[in-house]
This record gives structure tokens, C-alpha cells and sequence, in this order.
């Protein structure tokens, strides 16, 4: 079971109509066909029972027969700050970090960055979190920011009641002494391939942020973050089995 | 700084001999020389503190000058059974399994597993754990078996203090609730992508396995791995910033 993407809210009368790209899936991909019942979600959070009305290859239209706000979205907004990285591997961590259950994804510059994210590969990851998304059967459609400079990403960390920083070099906190598990808003910060300089994580400091250790053993970048993300998630319970979610009415 | 791979163990008298890959990558990729001192491992959980004493591109000798267990590995001893995964998928599985910190990765097969593991591409398996091993500055090389049927994994169960099974179907139990924060010898089992089929889970379970949600968000059978290997050492304190390691001497 897979879920589809509503590009456009349903009408009051609960009409709704797929973009092309998504039509397209449905009916070449899917064979799904008029009469058939799929989910969809609108990537803010709501998940619609629809009921084909119309599909072929270049439209489907369909009715709303049930809504409701998804029961299966992290109780933490969790954002993954991330240095930028060479190649495909950026694409990765979007990836994974997605079908995790980040809320949004930050790439950011810092001093020993190495590789560049242009207009058209912030696009790309945009699509990336968007199968993601639907692939992990999630509602919200994580934001992929264009990348910030460090000095953006450090004032960003007043939006976020605890801003925890992955640094190898930090011989005293492991993650679980700076994760407070009340938290909402969280932004995990994990450096490039190079990790960061002293001056850096230093100017994180005096914003407030903590740092971190991930263990003795050093990780590549792109695992760094999918760790992370993971142990947060375990710790704040919310690797919890599907009938043990939040008892708000599923779909 | 890398940690180089000691195929031979260290003579009586202290001295060591790399083996022809190693010696041409710490000389003509690593740039070191004779009086220099590098960090060695056996693979088999030691460390060493080596000064070369002959350093040309085919052959690099030294002089242990210390030498002692390594701290920095996890005091559980980990084995990730894997189901075998299409194309690259499963080298990505080992280098994070190894970074991360396992003991030993056993690829199986089942009623779902898509895509072959010959002898070929085992020997590359190997290799990779090998680089890992290396990279993540850990002295244990961790084995890459032969893959196995999923007759032969079950049996294999009896092995292990405990035997956790990624279901997706599990509805009730998180892996918080299946870990036992005592165990020594663990055996984690990570479906192939199409997941496990209901008589195969029925065998594990007779066989005294617990399975366990990873959460409502369903992911790739490759993330599934490394999400739950993080979980489990986060859960057990594995995760400690260097500092904080056991006080076993270090090199």
C-alpha cells in the first residue's frame, strides 16, 4: 500500500483532483482504476480515504470518503541541520532522514564544507523528501531549505527549544545526557565530512546549543545524522508499533 | 588518523610486516615514512603502536612500541542478520553496521530475498567491513559469513542471549519492550525488502525469538538495519564519548 500525493487541498465538496505526475503513477504505475479506494495525504499532516471517480493516465479525479489528521507523525518536530555533501549523499540522508519522520531538513555551509547544492539539487532533494514521504506512508512533507552560512544557521537555533550538535571531538556529553525528552522543537546539527572548527562549535555554544558525542568509534557524515535521528527517535518513544499510536482517529 | 590492518600477527620480539595493499596505501596514499608512528589493529580486538622501520611501496615494516585491547569496542557482542538485499544495498548495510559497531554481519536468504550473494560478492563484503574496520578506527574485523538459509538462520538462534526480529507487522511490542539491556550475545534479523512471511516469523518464534516495530513509518529494508543496531546501542550506553570508555589501558 502506498500513498498518494495531493498537490491541491480536496474541494468543500470533497472533490479532489491529482497533478500529472501523480495521475500518471496511479494509474501506469498502480493500475488503479475508477472505483478503487487509495489513500492520500496532503503533506501537512492530513490523510484522505479518496474513491476513484475518474483515471487515466493524464487525470484522476476522485471523492473524499474519509479525513483525518494522520496518527503516525513524530509528537516532536525534529529538524535535521545538515553540512553539505559530496555527490548522491546528501540525497541519502534526505532520504532516510524522511522515512524516519524529520520535520524538515537544513542544509547548511560551514567552514569545511566541500561541495556545493545549487537551485537545482535543492529541487531534486525537494522531490527526494516527497517519495520519501509517500513511501513511509507519512503525511507531512518534510521542507528541504536552500542552504544557509553558518552565521544563518546558528541564529536559526533560537527557533528551537534545544539545538544538539554531533561533535567528535566533545569528551564529556554522550546523547542521551543532552537529549531532554520534553522537548518539541528540536534541531539536530551534524557537520560535514570534515566536521567543524573549534570557533564553530564555540559560536554554537554561546547560542545555547549542546554538544554531543556519538561514541568512540567516528561515523561517515551521512550516517552520522540517520543515527542520530534514530537514537532520538527511540529515546522520545516514537518507534512505537502503528495500533499504539496516539489514539486520535486514523483514516 | 586512519588505523592500518596487521593481517600477521606481531613477531616475539615486536616486529611487524604489513602486507602488500597495506604497505602501498601507507606509503603512497598516507604518505608516511621510516620513524613514524601510525596506529595498528589485528582485526581481532588489539591495538598497537607501531614505529616504521622500512617504509617503501611494496613493503612497510615496524616496531611495536604498545600494544593493549581496544576500549572502544562495544561490550555486546552484535550480529546482524541480514536479508539479502538487490545491488549495492548490501555493502552500504555492512559499511554502516561496522562503523556503527557489530560484531559480525549474516547475510540470509528467505522466502522474499530478491538478488544473489555468491562467493564473489561476499569476498567483496569482506572488504568492505575491512575498510570500515578501518575507517571507524575499531580493532575488531568484523566477519562477513557466507549467506545462509532461513532453516539454517533459526538454528543459528540458539547461538545468542536474545534474538530480535524487525517485523512490520508487529503490533505491539517497540523494541524498547524486547530489549533486555542485559544481554551479551545479541542476534538482530532484518527482512529482506518484501518482508518475512508469516510462517517464517511463527519458526522464530518457536525457536524463541521476540519481534519487534521499528514504528508506524514503514523504511527501507537497508535503513531498517542501521536504525536498529543505533537503537540498541544507544539503549545500552554504547554510544559514550571516548573519555568515558571502559578504563581498560589504552594504546
Amino acid at each position: 500500500m502506498e500513498f498518494y500525493y495531493l498537490a491541491e487541498p480536496p474541494g468543500l465538496d470533497g472533490a479532489v483532483l491529482f497533478d500529472k505526475d501523480e495521475s500518471r503513477h496511479i494509474v501506469r504505475s498502480r493500475r488503479h482504476r475508477v472505483g478503487d479506494r487509495v489513500f492520500a495525504v496532503d503533506g501537512q499532516g492530513n490523510r484522505f480515504l479518496v474513491e476513484l471517480s475518474e483515471a487515466d493516465g493524464h487525470l484522476v479525479r476522485g471523492r473524499v470518503l474519509d479525513s483525518a489528521r494522520s496518527v503516525f507523525e513524530p509528537r516532536v518536530s525534529l529538524t535535521l541541520a545538515q553540512g553539505v555533501l559530496k555527490g548522491d549523499r546528501l540525497a541519502e540522508v534526505v532520504t532516510a532522514a524522511v522515512q524516519l519522520g524529520v520535520n524538515s531538513v537544513l542544509p547548511f555551509k560551514s567552514a569545511r564544507t566541500v561541495g556545493a547544492c545549487g537551485p537545482a539539487r535543492v529541487a531534486r532533494l525537494r522531490k527526494v523528501a516527497l517519495e520519501a514521504m509517500k513511501s513511509s506512508r507519512r503525511a507531512i512533507w518534510p521542507e528541504v531549505s536552500e542552504p544557509v552560512g553558518f552565521g544563518e544557521l546558528v541564529e536559526r537555533s533560537g527557533e528551537f527549544d534545544s539545538v544538539l550538535v554531533a561533535w567528535e571531538q566533545e569528551n564529556e556529553q554522550a546523547f542521551g545526557d543532552v537529549l531532554d525528552r520534553t522537548v518539541e522543537r528540536v534541531m539536530l546539527v551534524i557537520g560535514p565530512e570534515g566536521g567543524f572548527e573549534e570557533a564553530e562549535v564555540g559560536m554554537f555554544k554561546q547560542a545555547g546549543a549542546k554538544t554531543f558525542s556519538l561514541g568512540p568509534r567516528p561515523m561517515r557524515a551521512e550516517l552520522a545524522g540517520v543515527v542520530a535521528v534514530s537514537a532520538l527517535l527511540f529515546a522520545l518513544g516514537e518507534m512505537m508499533p502503528a495500533s499504539k499510536c496516539q489514539d486520535r482517529k486514523e483514516v
